[in-house]
């Protein structure tokens, strides 16, 4: 398999702030190729950073798309450039993994409005030669696929064998089989949902005015003055990380511990460990994670909401599918619960479309999809391989 | 029923930000009697502002106590002086109403720390002449209690006939029943734990960071330089607002309804009715509290934890309970959820103590001990009659 990366990509990345990523292929898109924004202008020229793992078979039919998570990357299944982590799903992905490498070819890019090598508000903006920042229109998670169907296309692949994802990959995942149904033969939504809460939004809008209230965010143009607004965007990181766990897990990992210390310090310091690990987690977020692009990332979840486009119809949506779709759902997840995920099921059952459904059984909360659960391991296992031979692969 | 308040503590008042509240009396307790602090501290002088409603009967046995939660005060059955709001608990408290202020005698406090005319982090600091800030020690639940004790004793009163509250104001119902078991006649705790859980500490976690985050804090010395963290507060009310409704109010309240305007924005403003109602939410609060309080506040209910003292065991803290128990929970309450109103109750029965306990069904979260529910109005009303047959009154 050949990455399509032209003399003209690298330039490209070179000149921009991804040149810090240089370790991933990047697909440059021209002015001849404009990506249409749901804003309803256009974004040209514009750039996707992707990795892949495995080899593309002859008739490419075995090409797998991941879609990340609201802080994720493209990073799926390899170390991170800039964290050293290893691959945030390989646990999932990989030789002998549920998701296969010696089998299958997997993609993973990371979105438009992310920062770690595709166009977002921190790239630059060729109508001024300065950073977009609040410039580049407010980017939807249809946009963010659109984006991945003219990546998937210069591939050279018609169509995706599956499409995965957790949280916001998995909205991505539900959108690829309404915009493109014909495209996708299987379909993984993990823990997500068809639209976004009102109490997820709120969660969301805490965060962004965490962000927006540092001065050094400079409405959106921090860039431009050497300052970034890490203590709003440590703040929202820690709002949205209680989130991502159960009340059980957390009594579990931490209880009422404290920290350090064998009593109450009485004091504003860090006393319980699950303040210093808060804290901890929203100082390493900042050093990976553009605060723009936070905004950009939270707010196209807000937005989303299949159904609105279909008079309300979450079914009328999926009237199309002709896609194996297979739903994950975590006990204890509160972000994106059950019941959300089984509005998606029942919508589909009414479209009369092929779906499963699992729930695992967890205390871990929203963040399981990410962690060690061998149950749900299966599950992905079972449906791709059933998927794989339907597919003759 | 004669007030006590003597021209010392009048000027005292006048002297410091507390003027700002001279609506109710305030009772001085000077260097004779400190308030003995768990944070190993004596604070000296201190002040409590309250508020009474209804008469004192003769034998001094038709007092009832009611605790305000973290953001309230002791406007709790008249018009507030600083939000021109009725009362927080009119619904409750009055003539004819569940507590019936025709027949008891009801006194409220503003708790030690607060910010509403007890000492607090914006009282002035005998010591340098300055605002306390963080120089004042860590309030905590049972030091709030035992200033009220003072309080009481002041009024003349030897035993309360009832202690009740919500919230924060229910973990203080608790330790009187620990710290004074023969002082408390029945103990109404509402909607409340014994400890708080590590969900709950996260989240003040993350609304104390947001204050602390903000430069106009400055340390907390912000009265000096004229300057309020007023960002960084609204940001962790906003915060602990999403904790106080349930995901269910929440969609039934607000949805995804659009904020004045057919069509999503695609921007950053308040597109979204949820958005522009917590932004309100914590505009307004920045306008009635005081940013070093709230640290306070939240800090004294991560604190809590009435077992700890007692090996673990919180049957044991309840040993000497004489006291009569009535605990309401709201079904949809996730923040003090059913579960941790009733691991006190457990305790209780444990301890032979005579409880009585009440779930309502609700879906409006925390927030319901706040609001029109008949049910526990009813709930209210019943023990505390029964209670008050008991007690001969």
């Amino acid at each position: 398999m050949s990455v399509d990366v032209s003399t003209e990509d690298l330039e490209y990345a070179a000149g921009s702030r991804e040149a810090n990523h240089p370790s991933s292929p990047v697909a440059y898109f021209g002015a001849d190729e404009p990506l249409r924004l749901d804003a309803g202008r256009d974004l040209s020229p514009f750039q996707i950073a992707y990795n892949t793992y495995g080899t593309l078979n002859a008739d490419k039919s075995n090409a797998i798309l991941v879609c990340h998570a609201l802080t994720g990357d493209h990073y799926v299944a390899s170390q991170s450039p800039v964290t050293g982590k290893p691959g945030w799903w390989n646990s999932i992905i990989g030789e002998g993994k549920p998701i296969d490498t010696s089998k299958y070819f997997v993609i993973c890019s990371n979105v438009i409005g992310g920062c770690m090598g595709s166009t977002g508000p921190a790239s630059i903006d060729p109508a001024t030669g300065e950073p977009y920042g609040l410039d580049l229109p407010v980017i939807t998670i249809p946009d963010m696929v659109r984006a991945q169907a003219m990546l998937v296309k210069r591939l050279g692949i018609d169509t995706l064998f599956a499409v995965i994802g957790g949280s916001m990959g998995g909205m991505q995942v539900l959108q690829w089989t309404v915009s493109y149904p014909d495209k996708v033969f299987a379909a993984l939504p993990i823990a997500t949902g068809a639209r976004h809460s009102s109490q997820n939004i709120a969660f969301h809008a805490v965060g962004r005015q965490a962000v927006i209230a540092d001065p050094d965010w400079h409405g959106g143009r921090y860039y431009a003055v050497g300052k970034r607004p890490h203590k709003g965007l440590a703040v929202a990181r820690m709002a949205a990380h209680v989130t991502y766990l159960s009340e059980t897990a957390l009594h579990r990992k931490f209880g009422r511990n404290l920290q350090d210390r064998e009593t109450l310090g009485f004091g504003f310091d860090a006393d319980f460990q699950i303040e210093s690990y808060l804290r901890h987690q929203g100082m390493t977020f900042v050093d990976r994670f553009d605060a723009n692009s936070y905004l950009y990332m939270t707010r196209s979840m807000d937005y989303f909401d299949i159904a609105a486009d279909y008079g309300g119809s979450l079914a009328e949506a999926f009237r199309d599918a002709t896609t194996r779709f297979c739903l994950v759902s975590f006990s204890s997840d509160w972000l994106f619960p059950t019941g959300e995920n089984r509005a998606v099921v029942h919508a589909l059952n009414a479209a009369a479309a092929s779906v499963s459904f699992v729930e695992i059984e967890t205390d871990r909360g929203h963040d399981a999809f990410l962690l060690h659960e061998p149950e749900f391991f299966a599950a992905i296992d079972g449906f791709i391989s059933s998927a794989a031979r339907a597919r003759g692969l």
